[in-house]
C-alpha cells in the first residue's frame, strides 16, 4: 500500500540511487549493491531492498543479471538539455487559441503523423478491461442512464478517486471531489473559483497549451515564471512575482510538466507551499501526469504537503487508464460550494454509466501493474525517440530527459523557427506542436513538442527523422 | 416520412382544427367532421384524413368513440393566461448565478420535492432500450475508448442527427454537426462564434435560466425582448430593439420556449427569418423541446425557413430520449471551422461509446411511438397540474396552457414575492424555481416555474397543493 512504512522506505532507496545513476555518479555497466547489502546500509528488511531495485528496474535505470545482481543500464546517449527559461516580465493577456485551433484541426486529418497531442496510443493498452467494465456498469447501473438531473459525480467514483488520491500522498474527503468533463473543465472551475476575469495567474515557462487556453478563455492575463526543464519552476523568480505582482492564483503541473516533463523535487514542493501560504495565492495543481512517473517520491503531490487547505487538485485518467472516457475530478478543498454550483448550473455533470465504469476499473486489482508495463512501453518508446533526435536534428538541439510520460521538448540550434518548420512538415503530412502554442509570449518561437505515445510504427519513425531533416536543412538555409 | 406531400396535409389539417378547438369555435363534445367528410373537404385521401384526426387524438383534443365518430374531448378548467411581458428597453448584464445555484443546490436534496429543474422522470422511460444500446456499443465500438484524441462526433451519430433534423424540417449535413455535452455547451458554442464578450444579445422574456447562465458567463448582456407565453417573442418589438440597438445574436426557444412553453406560428418564424435576415443578425435557435409538441407544424425549426445560413441550431436528447447520456449537438452552419475548433480545444469531444449508442436509439424504430406515449403521459400530468392549480392556488393565479412539454409558468395574484414563496416551502421539503431565474430584471418577481415531469406520485400531488396553499396565505397576509 502506498503510504505505508515500507513503501516509503524502499521509494526512497530507489531515489537515492535513481539520483547517483542519472547524475553519472553510477555509470553504465557497473554493479549495484547487493540486497543484502543495501538491506544492511539502510536498516530495512530484504523485501524492501528488493522492492527498491524492481523500481528501479521498471525505470530502465539498472537491469538484473540472472545470480549476479543488479547493474546500471546503458543510458541513452546523452544529449544537451534546454536552460531556465527566461520569460516577459510583465503578465499578458493570451492569444493562441487561433494556433491552437489550428493545430487542432491538422491533427485530426488522419492522413497526417502526428506527434501533436498528448495521448497515448491504444496500441499501450487492452480495452478489453474498460469495455468489460462499460458493459457492466451499463448493466448493473443501467437505469442511472434515465437520471437527468445535474450532478457532481456518482458517489462510487468520488469514493474510487480519493483513494486513487491517497497513492498520490492526498488525504480528500469523496464529498470534496467533482467529476468533471476531463483535466481541462476541472481546471476552468478551479480557475473560476479563486480568480475574476483580468486577474494575474502565474504559470510555467512553458506552460501546457490547454491550460493557456483555459486563460485566455476565461480573460486571465498569464504570468509566465521562469522554469528548469527538468526541475521545474523557479521558486525565487515566484517569489519575486508574488511580491511586486497582483498573482491571485499559481496554475502548475508539478509532476511531468508538459511540455517538459520537468519534476519538482519534494523538498522544494514544500518550500513552494510556505512561499504560496505566505502570500495567500491558492495553487491550481494538475496532477494528470504522476501515475506516469517511476517513483512514489515524484508522484506525491504539493497538495500532500499543504496542511492549509490551499491547493485545489485536477486530474483525469485520460493519459493513464482510459483516454476515451473523458472524465476528470477536481479536489474542492474550501471551494467546494462555489465549484458545486458553478458545475450545476454550467454542464449538468457527466454520464453516470461512464463514472460507474471507471469506478469499476479504479477498483480493479493489477492497476499497479498495468501503470508499470505502460511506463516501461513508453520508456522504450523515449529512449528510441532521443536516439533519432541524437541521430537526425541538427547538431546543439537541446531536447529534456522527463522522469516518465512521452513528451519532449526540443530547443532547435540557429533560431529556427518551428511555425516554419511546422508549415514544411505539414507539406509532407507530419504535425507536431510549435513552441509558441506554450506562451504568451514570443520566447519559445524556436522551440517545439513532440509527443511519442501514439501507436509506434515505421512511419512515425521515419516522419521523426524526417523533422530532423528539414530542420537541418532550415538551420543551415 | 416528415416532409412528405401527405405528411404536411395532414398536418395542416390536423393544425387548423386544434385552433379551433383551442379557441372553443369547436367546443367539448361537439362532433367533428367525418373521415369522409374531411377528405372531401380538403381534398385529401381518406388516410390522410384518419392520420389528421389521430393527430388530434394524440394531442387529447378530440376523442374516438367507437362506431360514432370523433368528438372534441372536455377541456381542462380554463384558467387566466399571463399577458405578453414588458422587459426593461435596456441591455443587462446578468447577475443570477448566486440564485440559480442555490436552487439547483436545494434540487439535489433527495429529500426535497421538487418542481425546480427540467428533466423528464425516470417513470416516463423504458431503460432497457438505452441500456442495450449502450451495452451494444460498448461491445461493439470498445476500441473507441481508448481513442483519446478531441473529436466534433462520430460520424455516426453526426448523421442521425441530420437524419433527426430532417423530422423538424431542417436539412443539415452530417459534416455540418458538431457533437456537444449538452445543449448549454451547444449554446455556449454558438454564443461564442457570433459575439464577444460586452455584446448584446437578444434573448425572450422570460428566458431560460441555463440560457442566462451563459450569458452571464461569457460576460453578454441579455436585451430581453417582450413576449407572449403563449404566441412567443414579439417580432415588432424585436424589430425595434434591432433598429435602435447594438443586437449581435438572438437567442431563442421557438417551440416551447422555457419557462412559457409558446410555440410561435410557422408564419411568424418566416416573418423572424426576414427580420433578422435585414438587419445581419444571427439566430441561435434551441430546439431541444420540439418533439414533445403535438403536431409537425409546431415542430418545423426557424432554421428551416432560413435559406441565407444565418441560423445555429443547438439540440440534445436530454429531455425525450435519454436524459442521462448528456449528448448535444450545434448545427454550425457558416460558423463551422470556428467552432469546431473551439470545441477541439475547449473539452476534447465526448465519450465515443456514448455518442455511438445514441446513434444506435435514434435508428430505432418505434422512436415516434415513444414520443407519442411520452407526449401522452406528460399532457395527462399537466392537465392534472393544471386543475390543482386551479383548486389550491390563489385566485387570479395566470397560468400558461402550452401545447406540450412539461413547464408551467404562473403569475401570481397580488404581487406575491417568489424568492419569499420558496423560502416557505423550503421549509416544508418543496422546491420550484422562482421567477426571478428567468430575467436579468425583477420583472417576473412574483412568477415561477413548474416542472412536472418528474415522477408523479401522491407526495407530488400534495406538494404541488401545498405550495398553492403557501401562495394563498402570503397573498391574503
Amino acid at each position: 500500500m502506498p503510504g505505508s512504512r515500507d513503501d516509503t522506505l524502499f521509494g526512497r532507496i530507489a531515489d537515492g540511487l535513481a539520483q547517483a545513476i542519472r547524475s553519472g555518479a553510477l555509470t553504465s555497466g557497473e554493479r549495484l549493491p547487493s540486497v543484502r547489502e543495501l538491506a544492511r546500509r539502510h536498516g530495512v528488511s530484504l523485501s524492501t531492498a528488493v522492492q527498491a531495485l524492481r523500481t528501479l528496474e521498471d525505470a530502465r535505470l539498472v537491469q538484473a543479471r540472472p545470480r549476479s545482481g543488479y547493474f546500471v543500464a546503458p543510458r541513452p546517449r546523452a544529449l544537451p538539455r534546454p536552460a531556465e527559461s527566461s520569460p516577459p516580465r510583465e503578465s499578458l493577456l493570451v492569444e493562441r487559441s487561433t494556433l491552437a485551433q489550428f493545430v487542432l484541426a491538422k491533427e485530426a486529418d488522419p492522413a497526417v503523423t502526428s506527434f501533436g497531442l498528448a495521448y497515448p496510443g491504444a496500441d499501450l493498452f487492452d480495452h478489453t478491461l474498460l469495455r468489460k467494465a462499460v458493459m457492466r456498469a451499463a448493466q448493473r447501473q443501467g437505469a442511472s442512464l434515465l437520471h437527468g438531473a445535474p450532478g457532481i459525480g456518482v458517489e462510487p467514483l468520488r469514493r474510487a478517486i480519493a483513494r486513487h488520491l491517497l497513492r498520490l500522498g492526498s488525504t480528500v474527503a469523496p464529498e470534496g471531489i467533482v467529476i468533471t468533463h476531463g483535466t481541462l473543465e476541472a481546471v476552468t472551475l478551479a480557475l473560476r473559483a479563486v480568480t475574476q476575469p483580468g486577474d494575474v495567474v502565474a504559470v510555467e515557462s512553458p506552460s501546457y497549451a490547454g491550460l493557456l487556453h483555459i486563460l485566455e478563455q476565461l480573460g486571465l492575463r498569464a504570468l509566465e515564471i521562469p522554469t528548469c526543464p527538468s526541475e521545474g519552476l523557479s521558486l525565487s523568480a515566484l517569489e519575486l512575482a508574488l511580491r511586486t505582482q497582483p498573482v491571485k492564483a499559481l496554475l502548475c503541473v508539478p509532476t511531468l510538466s508538459n511540455p517538459t516533463g520537468a519534476c519538482m523535487a519534494q523538498t522544494r514542493r514544500q518550500r513552494l507551499v510556505r512561499l504560496l501560504s505566505t502570500h495567500g495565492v491558492p495553487l491550481v495543481e494538475d496532477v494528470v501526469w504522476n501515475d506516469l512517473t517511476e517513483t512514489d517520491a515524484q508522484r506525491r503531490t504539493v497538495h500532500s504537503h499543504d496542511a492549509g487547505g490551499g491547493t485545489l487538485l485536477c486530474g483525469s485518467f485520460t493519459k493513464t487508464l482510459a483516454p476515451g472516457l473523458r472524465l476528470g475530478f477536481v479536489a474542492t478543498g474550501r471551494w467546494h460550494a462555489r465549484i458545486q454550483g458553478m458545475k450545476l448550473a454550467t454542464s449538468g455533470g457527466q454520464t453516470a454509466v461512464m463514472e460507474y465504469a471507471l469506478a469499476d476499473l479504479l477498483a480493479q486489482r493489477g492497476l499497479e501493474a498495468h501503470y508499470r508495463r505502460l511506463r516501461q512501453r513508453i520508456g522504450a518508446r523515449m529512449d528510441e525517440t532521443r536516439e533519432l533526435i541524437a541521430r537526425h536534428f541538427p547538431a546543439g538541439t537541446r531536447v529534456t530527459d522527463p522522469a516518465g510520460g512521452y513528451l519532449l521538448w526540443l530547443e532547435l540550434p540557429g533560431q529556427v523557427d518551428t511555425l516554419a518548420l511546422l508549415r514544411h512538415s505539414l507539406a509532407e503530412g507530419i504535425c507536431f506542436a510549435p513552441g509558441a502554442m506554450f506562451s504568451a509570449s514570443d520566447r519559445f518561437d524556436h522551440c517545439l513538442r513532440l509527443a511519442v505515445g501514439a501507436n509506434w510504427d515505421t512511419r512515425r519513425r521515419a516522419a521523426l527523422a524526417r523533422i530532423g531533416a528539414l530542420a537541418t536543412r532550415m538551420g543551415s538555409g
